[in-house]
C-alpha cells in the first residue's frame, strides 16, 4: 500500500482507517528506533511476568490451564507447561500484570504492554513469527491501543472501568491479526467480537481480578481475531457512530476520534511520550509521590521515627486507583500510598519483598501510615495517576520540608538508567530461572530483532529445572 | 438452612443475599411446578440448539473448539466432538441463540435459557449431576438473572447492552457455582470475577456475534466460578455500592435492588412471569406484531396482492432490537419487522426455512417489505420488545383493518400448546438426529428430573450417524 493510504482520508471510518494501519503498515516503514523500544518493553515484560509467575493469582491461571488441557502449542512463561494461543496468553498476561510492576502507556491509559505482549508472543509462537514480527505487531497494537485510550479520555476509568482490559484487548485484537494475517475486512470484524467483550471493573482493583484484566484482554483478543479470520460476523464500524462503542464507553473528556486517528504514528506513541517502565512494583498512581519522597528523604535526610505527618497531595481523581487506605496485605499495600510512603520511610528501598502480607501487617509501619494523610489539590480538571503533579509535605520536629513532584519515575522524564533495568530485569527472572537462565533469556531478548524465531525466546522462559517457588510439581504437565 | 436466611435482613449485603440463595437453597425447597417449568425450557433449549448447530455461527464456535482441542469432557450437542466445560459451554450457547429462535424471559430481560442451559449441562456433565441437580440450579440461575434484569432495567439495554449477554453471565456463573459445590462467599468473588466479563453491545445485533453473546456469557459464567473455587479473589459485593456494576451498568429505570432481592422465590420468576417461548424463529420483538397480522389475516382473508400498506405501531424502545429496516440476508431478516410482515403476508407460515438469504432476496417480498412502516405510539416510557403492545393497521382496496395486539404468541397468555411444542422440537432435531434420535432425546429430556446422570441427556444429544448437514468429517474428532 501506498503510506498515505491509511490516513484516514474523508469517507474512510475510524473502524477502517485503523484497521488498514494495523495491516497494512509495511515492515519498511517501522522505524528501527520503534523495534527497539520495543524490544525493552520486551524485556520488561518478560521480567516482571516472570517474577509474578510466583504469584498466586498466576498459580490459579496456570490451574485453569492444565483443567482444560488444550493442545500444546504455546508456552507459559516460567513454567514447564503448554497450552493452546489464547489460553497462554490468558495465563501470562495474569502473570504479566500479577505484581503490579509491569510497564504503563499514557496514551493507552492503562498497562498496555501487559496484554499485549503476551497476546504478540503467545500469537507468534504458534505460527514461527519472527522477533521482528513480534516486535512489529506489538509497536502497532500499543499504537492503536493509545489512540483507543485518548479517545475513551480519562472518564473512561473514572466511569468505572479499566482501561487495562478495555482497551488492551482492542489493542490485543489488533497484534494477532497481525501476525495472522488477518486482511483488513477481517480485523475490523474482529473489533466488532472484541466489542462484546470489553470490560473489567476498577471496583476489582486490589484482588487477583485486576491481574485477570490483563490476561482476559490478551486472551479475547486473540479469541476474537480467530473468530473474524474464519469468517465470524460482527459489526465492522464498531468504533463509528452512532451507538458504536465510543458512545458507550467513551468518558466524555476524551479526544475526537477523527483527529486522533489521524496522528498514527505521527510520532509513534512507543517513543512518544513512550511507555513509563515501573521502578518499583505497586500502581503507578503512587511512583510520583513516592520519587519525590526519596528526594525529599535524600536532601534531608529524613528518619522514621522523626516524622509527625506526611501529607500527599493529589489532584481531582490522582488517587483513583489507590484504592487501599488501611491495607492488611500485600496487594492492598499496592494500591495504598499510605503504605508505601510508610514503607520507604522505615526500610528505604521498596522491593519486590515489600508486598508481603507480613511487611504490611508489621505494627511499626501500621503505625506511620497514621500519619500518612491524602490532601485535596482543588483543579478543575479530573487527572489520572501518571497526569499532572503531586504536592509533599513531611513535618518533623525540626521543621516542614516541601516538594512540588513533577516527574515520573521510569517516565521517559525520568527514565530508568540501563543498570536499573538490568538490576530489575534479574531482581524478577533469578528465582525462576536462576543466574544462567536470566543471562540466556536477557541474551535472547536484546538480540530479539534478529530472531527468526520468536520461540527462540519463548523456549528460554522454561526453567531448566523446575526451580518456580510455589508450583505443585506433580500437577505440571510436561 | 432455614428457609427465611436468604431473605436479605438488614445489614446483609444484596451480593451476599443472592449468593446464600443460590447455594443454601435446599433441594426440597424447590416446588415441582419449578422443576416441570425447567424441564420445558431444557427441551425447547436443546431443540433450537440441535437446529442452531447447523448454522454457520455454530460451525466456526465448534471448529474454534477443534482448534483448541481441549480434554473432551463435555458434549458439543449435535456434534461427536468433546471438550472442557467452558468450551462445551461456549459452542452450545452459540447454538442455542444461533437462530433466536431460543426462549427469553421478560425479568431477565433476553435469551437467559440460552446461556443457562449450556452453563448448566455442561458445568453437570463434567462432575456427573442428576437431571434433578441440573434443573434445579438451572431455576435459581434463572432466578437470579432474572432479578438482576430487573435491577438493571430496560436501560440497560437501551444504553447499548444485551442482557442476553450481560445478565446471562451473572446468571451462568451461579448455575456454574450450584453444580460445583461452591461456597457462599466463593460465589460472591465469582460475581466479582465474573463483573469483569460483563458486556455484548447491541451493535452487533443482525451478526453471528449476537449468538455469541450467549455462548461468551455461559463461557465466563463457568471460568469465574471455577476460579474463585480455586480462591481467585475479586471484589465480593459487586452488587452492591458504591462503584458496583448497577452503578455502571443499570440504565436508571429498574427496580431497587433490595427490593428485587427481597422477592427471591415468592414466587418463582420461571413460573410467574415464566418463560417467553418461541413460535417463530426470529427476534421476539417482531412476535406480538406477527401473532397480530396473523389474527387478522384470519379474521379478514387478508391477501399479500391487495395490500396497499401495513403500518406497525411501536411504543418507544419497542423496536430498538428490530435493526434491519432493509434486510438483504436471512440473519437480517430475523431483526426486521418488515421483513417479518411481508414473508407472513407471501409465505403464510414462518418456519426454519423463512430466514435464508435466498429466501429474503426474493424479488416480491422486497416489494412488498417497501409496503411495511414502522409507527412511532407516543409515550413517557421506554419499553423493551416484550413489554407494551403493538398497533397494526393494514390497508387495502377494500378497506382498512386494524388491531391493538396485546398478548404476545408463545408467553403465558398465549401459550403454545404441546402438540405446538412437540412440532417445534422434531422440525428442529431431526435434521441433525434423524426421527429415532429425535424420539430418544425427547423420551430422556422428558423425564430428566428423574435420571441419575445428566449425560443420559449428552449422550443422546450426539447424532448416531454424522448426518449434521454442513458438519466436515474429516474435521471431527472421535
Amino acid at each position: 500500500m501506498e503510506a498515505s493510504a491509511f490516513r484516514g482520508p474523508a469517507g474512510r471510518t475510524t473502524t477502517g482507517t485503523l484497521s488498514r494501519f494495523v495491516v497494512e503498515t509495511g515492515a519498511d516503514e517501522i522505524p528501527g528506533a520503534v523495534l527497539v523500544a520495543a524490544r525493552d518493553a520486551l524485556i520488561d515484560t518478560l521480567g516482571v511476568a516472570l517474577a509474578g509467575a510466583c504469584e498466586r493469582a498466576a498459580h490459579i491461571a496456570a490451574r485453569w490451564v492444565e483443567e482444560n488441557g488444550s493442545r500444546p502449542r504455546a508456552t507459559l512463561w516460567g513454567r514447564a507447561l503448554r497450552t493452546s494461543a489464547a489460553e497462554a496468553a490468558f495465563a501470562n498476561g495474569v502473570s504479566a500484570h500479577a505484581l503490579d510492576f509491569d510497564d504503563s502507556h499514557p496514551g493507552a491509559r492503562g498497562h498496555a504492554s501487559a496484554s499485549l505482549i503476551p497476546a504478540a508472543i503467545a500469537a507468534g509462537e504458534v505460527v514461527g513469527a519472527s522477533g521482528r514480527e513480534v516486535l512489529a505487531a506489538y509497536a502497532i497494537g500499543l499504537e492503536v491501543a493509545a489512540k483507543i485510550g485518548r479517545i475513551v479520555g480519562n472518564g473512561h476509568l473514572q466511569r468505572g472501568w479499566h482501561p487495562t482490559a478495555s482497551v488492551g484487548l482492542i489493542g490485543s485484537t489488533a497484534v494477532a491479526a497481525r501476525l495472522w494475517g488477518l486482511e483488513a475486512t477481517q480485523l475490523e470484524r474482529a473489533w466488532g467480537v472484541a466489542g462484546s467483550q470489553v470490560g473489567g471493573l476498577v471496583r476489582n482493583f486490589g484482588t487477583m481480578t485486576k491481574p485477570f484484566h490483563a490476561g482476559h484482554a490478551a486472551r479475547s483478543g486473540l479469541f476474537s481475531a480467530w473468530m473474524a479470520k474464519q469468517g465470524f460476523t460482527a459489526d465492522n464500524t464498531i468504533f463509528d457512530e452512532p451507538g458504536g462503542i465510543f458512545a458507550i464507553y467513551a468518558g466524555g473528556d476524551g479526544d475526537p476520534a477523527e483527529a486522533v486517528v489521524a496522528s498514527l504514528a505521527k510520532p509513534w506513541e512507543i517513543l512518544d511520550p513512550g511507555n513509563f517502565v515501573k521502578r518499583w512494583p505497586c500502581c503507578y498512581s503512587n511512583h510520583r509521590a513516592l520519587g519525590g519522597l526519596y528526594t525529599l528523604i535524600e536532601k534531608h535526610a529524613l528518619r522514621a521515627e522523626e516524622i509527625t505527618e506526611v501529607a500527599i497531595g493529589f489532584l481531582p481523581g490522582g488517587d483513583r486507583a489507590l484504592v487501599s487506605h488501611n491495607p492488611k496485605t500485600g496487594l492492598e499495600g499496592k494500591f495504598s500510598i499510605e503504605y508505601v510512603i510508610a514503607a520507604a520511610l522505615l526500610d528505604g528501598p521498596i522491593t519486590l519483598g515489600t508486598f508481603t502480607d507480613a511487611m504490611v501487617q508489621r505494627a511499626p509501619v501500621q503505625a506511620l501510615m497514621q500519619k500518612v494523610h491524602r490532601i485535596r489539590i482543588p483543579d478543575d480538571k479530573v487527572y489520572s495517576g501518571i497526569a499532572g503533579h503531586n504536592e509533599i509535605a513531611v513535618t518533623t520536629p525540626r521543621g516542614r520540608f516541601t516538594l512540588r513532584a513533577e516527574r515520573v519515575p521510569g517516565s521517559p522524564a525520568w527514565p530508568m538508567t540501563a543498570p536499573d533495568r538490568a538490576t530489575k530485569f534479574g531482581d524478577c527472572t533469578e528465582p525462576a530461572l536462576g543466574p544462567a537462565g536470566t543471562v540466556q533469556l536477557l541474551d535472547r531478548l536484546q538480540c530479539c530483532v534478529e530472531l527468526a524465531d520468536i520461540r527462540e525466546i519463548t523456549a528460554a522462559t522454561v526453567p531448566a529445572h523446575n526451580s518456580l517457588g510455589r508450583t505443585t510439581p506433580g500437577k505440571v504437565r510436561a
